[in-house]
């Protein structure tokens, strides 16, 4: 094989060579030119210096994320306006009604599932998984950004009858483009260094990827920081705030440019009073804001990780769900945009309203109960842009009665839209459904309190925005298990007046949640069966007491140094471990290292070979035992039998550990993987 | 001995007995309430719930916050009232200036001094050396917060002519108080687990120590945590949060109860237009003033180190600061008081002011120059304070000149009184100075384009108090290595409009300063020689290359397990380290654990004693060689030849280590030390 290798090496020199002579005029300025290009690449692409590829990464995303917002806004327009021009006929306006987001949603189904089927759902828990140390190749691959585009773009078109947003597949897309970036830079040799990274690039990414959605840069970077990681270095954080600026500031500028904005400003602007933004009192209406969120958090948790299995298990579903997704989410589809037919229940939904109107009429800072006493309440055919609240506004339901049946129907409807297997993203229907809690009570208080609540004579009246912008802080923040969602409401709304009464919100909500319920991503991944350590809550004080040797897999194959054919090949059929600890003898049983499993492989062949070789061939294969043949790893990290379950839990999460030997005296009596981990951490919290 | 013990022991009870019978009404009853205190107790002082430990510190520190701020500002407004009722007489008006300030200096220096030496300066490089895993003992004890507390309300007193600040001293108090009370916690068994949860608290408290200051809850956690740690766990988000926002919504709500303001709202309340806040094209000069913030920032750094070494190497200054602190104060208090006397060369510098009314001016949304055009810029004798900046004006020097000279004056007046040793914070004089940058750029684009930079005829005027915001957040942020700056001059001003250029502005002066300059707070810490690991620099990429074996110290003392008398007196005597690796036997050197010097000096007087001892009193004392006798402690963590210095230092700061042993196929063959590490990140850095 070897001859053949250098016969097509001289060919390709040949062919180089005959390539020279035909058209080559200016030797010297080519090769100064080629010269310059070589070092600046170099200089470019130094391993250490990848400002350049943040920067092309938050430009990036910030052109798709716009460019996707133009589509889905010019296919809703496009459906508003059928809607529209069909004019009389109820059931012409119903089908059309009905089979848009029907045939969106079977498309995006069908589309992203035929490329890749890990193109479905949000992608957040898949990269959680990742960034704790999985290895889930398929992930990133480059394949799986076509089908997340197309099938996110038409997710997006179904509107808000389908109540799905974008974050999540934005956080998949940003980290697929990080790490196909992440490939033109010049590697260093080192298996740990490349990796460190790859996860320094993942983490800027998901940082992008939330802050070109919402033009929100350091919300985006603390947000998928509290996601994702378990451990934050400091020294990422510039790499995570500088990506996320280009892409919010790209993402924005895009927005003035296309002249939907004179300037640079929020994406869903509010304008609150700043000069008395609450009353002291209200604190305590924000507490129960966050406790109603705590609690609709837990219950919409619960019912959601239920229905994601139900659905699995179910004989019917799970049949089409392995067959025929397409079908599967035309039906819910059909179910949900029945229910949102604007002429029947979905009037006292605001099911005209795209998402973004849903939530620029939630944050509206006027009280729509005085709106609606002085006003006349008849719906136009058109949605008026300067009076969104309109849609809320019904003369007998009132808008306590929409905003409350809105949030009941809502619960069931979003949860059965996350069970579809299309790309979609979950965050913002949950920011949104947290918004009109919040003005739910927000309108309660300023019905309770039309004056103000100060009695001293000056009116501050309420305003129910101010809650809005709190409950949705407060709901997403309890679902996703995060206190950053307070300064994204800030920064996705321009206005940080609120921030005590929201964090003290976030802070209650959180509190319920965090102790009740896994996360929206944590419980995902345990509905998906994904490998990944759960969390000890810092209440577990038994984690203190548990020691490695209750838990640790006393059941290893050890290999001694001088270990012969023999030994090895009984060890490596025995099992089938990636890699084997090596000792010292088999006596003193003490680690000296690792051998990886090919290595092992690869000295049976030499030795086997070896020995049925003729006389001739011997001199060509390696000879002697295993520590002379194999090049053996060292183990810098081994646990002991003292070791706490919570020490050696966080080791593993600060190292993404997969492993560790645990040894006593050196010598090596177990080892510990995430599997024994996981175990012992759950009979920590169910114990028998 | 022990029977003395058991005598007092006895004594002990007879006297519980005695005064049992003393007065015990009602046994029962009390037995029941000791039980449920006790009960109580257990249940509230438990090691994982440490959420009454946040809100009280929390609340503490806003109430000292508080009435630091008042007494402060009664303080000054005495000196105020005094200037103006000495009436006439320029000279004693002069020496009522300039006294003022000396005596509380000098008393400041005096007293903090004569407790303890550890209370002068900010304490935030102290505090990041021990969140780094060195233990400062005396740093952190409580006889430091009285010392520190009068000591810094008496620097705050002498008010903007000393020109320093109190967020540094405030973190270091909140630190000790976090300190104070983990140890009324109920501890567990196990060291690693006590040093994790005062870790926690510790993070905590620096947190509440920067919201109390701002009333900042957000910004609080995120300036201090990148300020003080390399590494942060997302488990620890909540605390930090929980005690933040406890501290800040006490310190605000103080603020409302006093009748300062009408309702919870910002520190430094702005009112820019939130319509229409930049044109586009700013962002040019935005770009600019962060270029210039990060300039100025790195020669302030650079002044800032020589001066703080002069001032140690000079003879003059360096036996006045070894013998009379306070008499250093004194003169140069005298110096910057007499500069700054209004009278003279103050009237320039706008000394009449406050600090806080100084940033308040600066964050004017009006544009100084329009207003000097307009009005007569005659003094009054009082400072107006609706019109705060008529103290900038000066019809001779125009706004420009006062500014300008400010920025001039006061980097070398600051960099001066920062060698104070005295209680006192450095951020807000970095934060105003910032201020004053801005307002100069600011104020500047205003005059050169007076009615807007958008030539479609609507006329949006340019306000220079966003530049002040932006100049603020850079200055500071490029000075302290740190980018939540800019969320911290959102918090502290209650508006987030300007997020886009404000950002661009802190990362621009930040690529600056880290480039070019180690941070305030790391300069310290090299002036100090305090014991500290390096940031490695992620262009350095030769530290993939280096390997442990290059850099670690080949010469350890080993101590076999069969070790006698003779070979553990040798190793004691030849060195005094803690903790001594034990090998398996001399010539295999398999590392197998390390043992501590005080067991090891309990052997040698166990053994020595049995040598000398009667055959009776053989029976007593222990026997055996070294591995029967003493504890030996597992060692979890070790580095290998081919571990890379990139690596090895990620660990050492990860896992907080002082030392790992050098391990080679399982023989250890040297050990890394932080001085072995420091070592060689500087040769990196310096390559011979």
């Amino acid at each position: 094989m070897s001859r053949v290798l250098v016969i097509e090496q001289r060919e390709g020199e040949e062919k180089t060579l005959i390539q020279k002579h035909i058209f080559r005029p200016f030797p010297n300025t080519r090769r100064v030119v080629i010269d310059h290009l070589q070092r600046l690449k170099n200089f470019l692409f130094r391993i250490g210096d990848d400002w350049y590829f943040l920067f092309a990464l938050g430009v990036i995303m910030a052109l798709i994320s716009f460019t996707m917002d133009f589509t889905v806004s010019k296919m809703l327009n496009a459906h508003r306006w059928l809607q529209q021009e069909l004019g009389g006929n109820v059931l012409l306006r119903y089908l059309s009604w009905i089979v848009y987001p029907i045939a969106l949603v079977a498309f995006s189904t069908g589309f992203a599932q035929s490329i890749t089927p890990h193109s479905g759902g949000s992608g957040i828990p898949e990269l959680k998984t990742i960034l704790s140390g999985v290895i889930l190749e398929e992930y990133l691959t480059i394949k799986n950004f076509g089908a997340k585009v197309v099938g996110l773009t038409c997710t997006l078109s179904a509107g808000s009858t389908m109540f799905l947003g974008k974050v999540g597949p934005f956080v998949h897309l940003s980290s697929m483009i990080a790490a196909y970036l992440g490939r033109m830079r010049t590697s260093v040799a080192g298996d740990y260094e490349n990796k460190s990274k790859e996860h320094e690039m993942l983490v800027a990414a998901a940082a992008v990827g939330v802050s070109t959605v919402f033009g929100a840069p350091i919300s985006g970077v603390l947000f998928s920081v509290e996601v994702m990681s378990s451990h934050f270095a400091i020294w990422n954080y510039w790499r995570g705030f500088f990506a996320a600026t280009c892409g919010a500031f790209v993402f924005r500028l895009l927005a003035v440019f296309n002249s939907e904005q004179e300037t640079i400003t929020a994406v869903f602007k509010t304008s609150f009073k700043i000069s008395f933004p609450f009353d002291l009192p209200e604190m305590f209406f924000f507490a129960i804001l966050g406790v109603v969120c705590g609690l609709i958090g837990c219950a919409y948790l619960f019912c959601q990780r239920w229905l994601l299995g139900y659905v699995r298990r179910n004989s019917l579903t799970s049949k089409l769900l392995a067959s025929d997704k397409p079908m599967y989410s035309a039906l819910v589809a059909l179910l949900i945009s029945s229910i949102t037919f604007p002429e029947s229940l979905g009037q006292f939904l605001a099911s005209r309203l795209t998402m973004k109107e849903l939530l620029t009429s939630l944050f509206d800072n006027r009280t729509w109960w005085t709106l609606s006493q002085n006003s006349s309440l008849d719906r136009s055919p058109l949605v008026d842009p300067n009076n969104l609240w309109l849609e809320w506004a019904n003369p007998q339901f009132t808008i306590f009665g929409t905003l409350a049946f809105f949030i009941i129907m809502k619960f069931w409807m979003f949860i059965l839209a996350t069970t579809l297997p299309m790309p979609a993203g979950y965050f913002m229907p949950v920011f949104v459904f947290g918004a009109a809690i919040g003005r739910l009570v927000g309108e309660t208080v300023a019905l309770l309190y039309p004056e103000g609540i100060a009695a001293d004579g000056i009116v501050n009246p309420i305003i129910p925005g101010g809650y809005a912008l709190a409950g949705a802080a407060a709901y997403s923040g309890a679902v996703t298990h995060s206190v950053s969602t307070a300064l994204l409401a800030f920064e996705a709304t321009g206005q940080i007046a609120h921030i005590l009464p929201v964090i003290l919100c976030v802070l209650i909500a959180n509190a319920f949640t965090q102790k009740l319920q896994p996360s929206f991503y944590d419980g995902t991944i345990i509905v998906k069966k994904l490998p990944y350590l759960p969390r000890i809550r810092s209440r577990d004080i038994d984690s203190y007491k548990v020691n490695t040797e209750e838990f640790m897999n006393p059941d290893i194959r050890v290999l001694p140094r001088e270990a012969g054919f023999e030994d090895v090949l009984k060890v490596i059929t025995a099992s089938d471990d990636s890699e084997y600890p090596v000792v010292d003898n088999t006596e003193s049983q003490v680690l000296v290292g690792t051998v990886k499993r090919p290595q092992l492989i690869h000295f049976l062949e030499t030795h086997e070979s070896h020995e049925r070789a003729g006389p001739t061939e011997k001199e060509n294969l390696s000879e002697g035992n295993l520590g002379e043949a194999c090049s053996i790893e060292p183990v810098t990290f081994q646990l002991s039998t003292w070791t706490s379950l919570h020490q050696a839990h966080h080791l593993f999460e600060l190292l993404h550990l997969q492993k560790a030997f645990v040894t006593k005296y050196g010598r090596i009596v177990g080892q510990v993987t995430r599997k024994e981990m996981k175990k012992a951490i759950e009979d920590l919290a169910n114990p028998k």
